[in-house]
């Protein structure tokens, strides 16, 4: 048996999505800028994939902008915002336990002379929405806020955290990083007043290489790649049509029967926590029921370092992350399990299940007879 | 019979690259980030690309950096090296016939405080070397060139250019946008002395959205995009695995009888434009022979609007671009043909067809026959 549980990290295509780019690739394969029927077609696809988003989103089409992926979403919604507002003001929030798509450019625009006020977590990863109107000021320019932690699963109170803000600075743009809540929890950016949204392709099985940014009507924001003027001058560069057209499908599909799914993957995610606290020395790291994403579980197993349980576990075609494998390349400590004071010894001894709507009781099941085979095995092995 | 002589818009994606894709959306999906075999199985497709690409230019893998496509290389060529570089100057010299994804990111670091001179050029097309050598400066940064002109197909005398950059002022980097060359010539950017190359996907059979831009080791650069620390920090964002390999094979098929290959090409592009110049009223710009690339022929036709035999052509299955489709966003007159001193009545009355190592002399042949038809019949109907 087989359990892909790395859902976070990115997932398996979609075979509609993966068919839809092969046409694209191979049939349909135009400039949509070129004047005749090929780039005609070609940008039919683009159509179709903006108004199946759009639709899923209710925002209008025009407000769709495709990018190469979630971190080039965060950069153009951060630095593009940025460039185009500093006489507004140069002052940023995040919080944080953010992505480090959002932490890095932030980094980039303090060494460029702009301020960023960093949010604390509460021990579930969740913000203070008092800390959060408290720190909006009138040079506050945007707000940065991830809706499901990567790392943890807990959400985020955009919507409110919204509000509060443009209440108190109705100028100051707010930016939510979507991309592990895209596909698991319903978004409706005007009515929760999120001005910038970043989605991913990848992380709900549709292909790497492509994203979106909402930008909502009337939001000054600058490009931030420049050429020849494609997506209304916002994004250059010849349009990945096969990747859109697949980002639209697999949008689309996982959009479909989506309280249902949802439900049985909250369901499976209860039963696999269950499942997990029967073992000893387990703690379920951040929010708990719906609180949380219903697709991450994180874990941490005191005295089992998180690598050794994770090539274990790998051996038995149990595929899991340590920290966000998004980041794995710097193998920091993770900041968002500090930021939720998961204690010293825990840190490196966490690991991340991540599910997906193709996730089965059986490959639960699969996985925790696994552990409990497992758990017994490591901690023996580090007492020698 | 269908002639799609419009390759340099964009090339139809090889069934080989096609499948590669498949088989990394469906089956390979992992995160190369990933710590377990479904990453380093991932990981695995770019290493292969990277030695394909690599071995093509007879460069370092190390040298190798894959993005969303070549405007997105020849941004971070740009303004990577010049955020770089500030220190050192702030005075970049490039070409008057430059594409809009290499003179845009200059407008765009001219806004930022950067000094950019722009070189004329011939009525071929071609840049002067003494005008280059008395342009460069104890300040210049970079020198930013293409290798063969999108419109009209002009090889620029790369090699001969970046020796009197780099023996007049050694630090001065030298960057050519390599996207209409590649695939079509050999480049040898450590014999030709290149310290930046751009390329993209989609104009070489492979697919659209993703590019690569050599980076020659040591060269000072910083990324564009930030965030989780792929491609060894120089740029962020899960890579695409899928457009990465696409990418690879792509580039390997069409260096495979390279010599034979585009022969026959130029032999091809010889015999369209014999056939050409047999029509009245017809001009044929840019360098001949092996002084323009194997595969555009742009052609003025008096007394013709460009728009008009286009969609005319398009009529009986021939794909063609008025100017270079990937700007076609910007109605504006061509800046190459005016650069080149085309007649101010003929600027919209210019057709670029572009070829691929798949055209054949019977497309050709069925080009001509429909262009022996149809000019007489615009040229009356023009006269009305």
């Amino acid at each position: 048996m087989e359990a892909y549980f790395d859902n976070s990290a990115t997932t398996r295509c979609t075979q509609a999505a993966a068919d839809v780019m092969q046409k694209a690739l191979l049939e349909d394969y135009g400039n949509p800028s070129s004047l005749h029927m090929k780039g005609v077609t070609a940008e039919n696809y683009i159509k179709t994939a903006t108004a199946q988003i759009a639709k899923i989103l209710k925002v209008s089409e025009k407000e769709i902008l495709f990018t190469s992926g979630g971190t080039e979403s965060n950069n153009l919604a951060l630095i593009g915002t940025a460039l185009a507002n500093q006489r507004a003001g140069r002052h940023i929030i995040t919080t944080a336990i953010e992505h480090a798509s959002v932490y890095n450019p932030l980094i980039f625009l303090e060494e460029q002379g702009y301020e960023v006020t960093y949010l604390p977590v509460d021990h579930e990863g969740r913000i203070s929405l008092e800390e959060l109107e408290a720190a909006v000021r009138e040079d506050t320019i945007l707000v940065s806020m991830m809706h499901v932690n990567n790392e943890i699963g807990t959400i985020e109170p955009v919507e409110e955290a919204a509000a509060r803000v443009h209440a108190k600075n109705p100028r100051t743009l707010f930016h939510v990083d979507a991309i592990q809540s895209f596909g698991k929890l319903r978004i409706y950016p005007k009515r929760m007043g999120i001005d910038l949204l970043s989605v991913s392709g990848h992380k709900i099985h549709g292909p790497k290489g492509v994203g979106f940014l909402y930008i909502k009507d009337k939001t000054k924001i600058r490009p931030i790649i420049h050429g020849g003027g494609q997506q209304r001058d916002m994004r250059s560069g010849t349009e990945n049509v096969p990747g859109i057209a697949g980002i639209g499908v697999a949008a689309a599909q996982i959009y479909e029967n989506f309280d249902e799914k949802i439900d049985r993957l909250y369901e499976l995610r209860e039963y696999f926590t269950a499942g997990m606290q029967a073992f000893d020395g387990v703690t379920i790291n951040g929010a708990h029921g719906r609180a949380a994403a219903p697709h991450i579980v994180s874990v941490s197993f005191a005295g089992i370092r998180a690598e050794v349980l994770l090539h274990a576990l790998e051996d038995r075609q149990i595929y899991v992350s340590t920290g966000s494998a998004c980041s794995s390349n710097h193998p920091a400590i993770s900041g968002t399990l500090k930021a939720i004071g998961v204690k010293p010894e825990l840190l490196d001894a966490t690991v991340r299940f991540s599910l997906s709507v193709d996730s089965t009781k059986e490959e639960a099941d699969y996985v925790l007879a696994q552990l409990a085979e497992l758990l017994p095995q490591l901690r023996r092995f580090r007492r020698h």
